[in-house]
């Protein structure tokens, strides 16, 4: 199951680096390490240390739901200036949980942090002091069910013993395999780029699966930088290029408890120093950044729950962005959109249904919609040279795109998302039996 | 495929009338004729017409879509005092479909109001001048395909030849089967109730059937009364009414350009003048109203493509209704929800998910979670006693009721919907192969 990634991505871009998959590699004062702590009982890895030796500036962006899990309020609750280890788990999200949940973090953190120093003690010339508050966490997987701390908590050694300085293409993708849940494919990406005269890496990788065995799909986003920048200047950086990258996919319109999307840099290149994101000296790796977050979400998107095509939906010529997206998300958030995509049905109907119930005014006089090349609506009216036929061939690919330009001002947004299928209701209706 | 409807509405209900079918009668000052216009080219009813010989008053409430028909155009643009025909067809939206379509509609009352005109001068004492404006129009189907309007005209006057004074439960139940589109079953219902010291009668009609062949799934409701009522009163009833009726029926979260609840009086029954909503005398009408129109909303929800339980989200002890709504809205549409509860599954993990996700605040502490009578989450906690045989066992039925509780107030809003199953894909990807 699955759409063929390579074919995708080679179609959307010239860019081998987006093949699949990209050689992530070592990344300075980042250390990688994974085990299983049996939480699937079947041996997979599903437990992960990434450990910075110095510190590690960061910021981070977590779900909007008003029902958090326990390792985000922990994250939340800490404001240290570095992170020194984030540990990940899955099988478990640590919601709904409570004391429990959250008791066990300060413990796992404690116990951590205790051990990191040991490491320290033993391997730097001049250690850092870790206390707990500088240990961040992420989780996902089932809710509400007692977390696991003895079996996360007599594995931290085992983390710690297993870290090395140097980190290959390997180490990566058994993190990013680790991450997983219903993924069907590990996700991660990379770009390399310039900060002055320094050249900088951003490697990140993600997980998500549009949705959800065995509770809710939570996304988990985790980008390393090697670049000098401010825990201000991340934040900003975080936020600007989520928007329309993690913001702008949509799988099935759920949202959960533990969405995470954290962004470290290690500061060993000793770039210029950045005050402002609107500084030249940082364009490069805006766009870089932009870049991984992007093939990252295509790459979730991608993998989405009995997915069999991958659609692009393009609002063009709006009044504002928030309009914009609101249409966008009405289009890919419908159904009957994503039903008809999936039966290849080039039913434009259920488009203009999607457009006029999004909310913002329509220019209908005006109002073009194209499949691909495919003029379909032009100045609010079937194009008169539609051809249903060419339209349907078109509907039998992979990658659909839809344009829509809506001729009441000049922004656009672009939301990327998936059909409906039966296999999707397959996975979420039977997976517990 | 369906929910037995008939297992469903006796538990819900002692009220025998609300048993599958009711059967409406003869109601004063209303004719109903019916028609094949063989839109679907199957000689199937397609086309019926309501017909006041002394006019109606009336009150319409329209799709809040940006995109609208031509007939919810021509509707509003029309601002008389009577109604004396409402004239339904099926198969085409007349949506899309720009001058042609509403030239159409013009044509069509002017032909309806003269012939309509000839009648009255034939049956009537004191004829009335009927004139184009006091047609309305009902259009479901397909949108942006050429309007019938051929088709439609040539067979008003098989329409106005079938006017009979007298109706009776078969001609009510074939005007219901005309205007379905993929509907399985007609939607009909009845209340009886007193205005001052009048008997006066409710009947209502609708369809929509959570979607949408050809196109998307259009509701309609019409009712009608004999009673005397001004269609400012008619419209402050509609609109209080239709909030805990329709508006809180939910199949896909999608909406149709071509939406539209109207009620008709006829005015025959001389009840008490009856000034305000506020007024004692309309109290029983008013919840006889809500009867009606809760019935034929839960009709369509049972109906709803591929549904194969029929499910009740209450929130309740909430700030306020608006947020109480989008609770409700957030678990009813939520695609993980539906799957899960159509797989059996009792998965409350995905509740929470979904009413974190909803966006008003929510009193963590003292949530509380339902599924029937069996207490799921008590006090912000998986309840102590919570048993999985027993809930798994629940969600076996076919009448799923979730009650949550948020405790941040003391309103509450109830929404309806059904399950997502495959077969709503099957319907909704396949439909025009």
């Amino acid at each position: 199951m699955g759409i063929n990634l390579t074919n995708f991505l080679s179609s959307k871009s010239k860019d081998t680096k987006m093949m699949d998959f990209q050689d992530l590699d070592h990344l300075d004062g980042l250390s990688i390490s994974v085990v299983s702590a049996d939480l699937y009982k079947d041996k997979r890895d599903d437990l992960s240390m990434f450990y910075f030796r110095e510190g590690a500036n960061h910021a981070s962006i977590y779900t909007q739901s008003k029902i958090i899990s326990e390792n985000i309020k922990w994250n939340i609750n800490q404001k240290p200036q570095k992170i020194f280890s984030l540990i990940v788990n899955t099988r478990n999200a640590n919601a709904f949980t409570g004391k429990q949940g959250y008791e066990s973090l300060k413990k796992l953190a404690n116990l951590t942090s205790k051990q990191l120093n040991q490491k320290q003690e033993t391997d730097e010339e001049n250690p850092r002091k870790i206390s707990p508050k500088n240990i961040m966490f992420g989780c996902t997987g089932t809710i509400g069910e007692t977390y696991p701390y003895e079996k996360i908590s007599s594995n931290i050694s085992n983390l710690v013993n297993k870290i090395r300085y140097t980190q290959n293409k390997f180490i990566w993708m058994k993190a990013a395999l680790a991450i997983m849940t219903t993924d069907t494919k590990p996700k991660l990406s990379m770009e390399e780029c310039y900060i002055g005269n320094e050249k900088v890496k951003i490697y990140g990788i993600s997980k998500g699966s549009g949705m959800i065995y065995p509770n809710m799909a939570t996304t988990l986003v985790y980008i390393f930088t090697d670049a000098s920048l401010s825990n201000y200047i991340l934040g900003k950086l975080l936020k600007k290029n989520i928007t329309n990258t993690f913001n702008a996919i949509s799988c099935d319109g759920d949202t959960s408890t533990n969405d995470m999307a954290t962004i470290f840099a290690t500061n060993v290149i000793k770039n210029p120093h950045v005050k402002s994101i609107k500084d030249n000296k940082i364009k490069n790796f805006d766009k870089a950044l932009n870049k991984v977050l992007l093939n990252l979400a295509k790459r979730v998107v991608l993998d989405g729950e009995g997915a069999s095509k991958f659609i692009t939906v393009n609002i063009g010529k709006c009044k504002n962005e928030i309009e914009a997206k609101k249409i966008a998300f009405s289009v890919a958030n419908s159904p009957l959109v994503k039903t008809a995509i999936a039966g290849g049905d080039p039913n434009w109907g259920r488009i203009i249904m999607a457009v006029g119930k999004a909310g913002p005014k329509i220019n209908l006089k005006k109002l073009s919609i194209k499949f691909g090349d495919l003029t379909i609506v032009k100045e609010g009216k079937l194009f008169q040279s539609y051809d249903e036929n060419l339209t349907s061939n078109y509907m039998k690919g992979e990658n659909i795109q839809i344009c829509i330009d809506i001729y009441t001002g000049k922004k656009n947004f672009t939301a990327y998302t998936m059909d409906l299928t039966k296999k999707y209701i397959e996975i979420n209706a039977d997976y517990r039996s």
